[in-house]
């Protein structure tokens, strides 16, 4: 949990995502041709598309995985939300 | 948990939800310019497009934040499923 | 927790998914017409479009629910991790 938390608080304090959430999981993956079991923790960050490669290559480059799961999607929704989210990503 | 168990069943009882998920997380984001640490649960809701403002609306008169979160996006998949969330949600 | 864990072992198993994520969740749905409480385990899969609906089918008929949950959406990201699930997913 101490390096997803770290990594979000970075995030935000980056203005890189407005907000992290953070959800404990087990895991299932295969790596090195075998498949098994872990503890992870996912990441759930809110920000506007512009920011999503700087997000990004700061999550790659911060990260201690060979290869982190970093993936988007969009949402719509409470505009006043949206904007809050807008407004917290488009300081530099 | 209880503010939120309770949103998700009065959301799912006025059918406006066919189904609320709620998942504890420990969450970090910017408020009054600092950033702060809490403990919240995030609620995924399954409806259709046409009862999602009104399922905005009522979160927002329900819940006890300034600005809660409310987001949505579009999912396909098992028909059958997708067929019963519209029965649930299209009862008026 | 066992149920969930097995299937998305299977699934990655089979090459359907890349990964599973597990995630413990308390949920609220209407169900014979009354509203009750579970507890279940929502799972998070990473695969390509190309195998979502063996991956459904595979679902339904492993799942010991009569109308499980299974939708998906698109998503975008860091290039070489969609890769490793496209690799990962791709065998046959």
């Amino acid at each position: 949990m101490d390096e997803a938390r770290m990594l979000g608080k970075e995030l935000v304090s980056r203005n890189l995502a407005a907000c992290a959430n953070f959800h404990r999981i087990d895991s299932v993956y295969r790596w090195g041709g075998k498949v098994v079991e872990d503890q992870e923790v996912a990441v759930v960050l809110k920000t506007i598309s512009e920011r999503f490669d700087e997000l990004k290559e700061t999550v790659r480059s911060l990260h201690s995985y060979e290869l982190p799961c970093v993936v988007c999607w969009d949402i719509s929704g409470y505009e006043e939300y949206l904007q809050w989210v807008s407004d917290e990503t488009g300081k530099l």
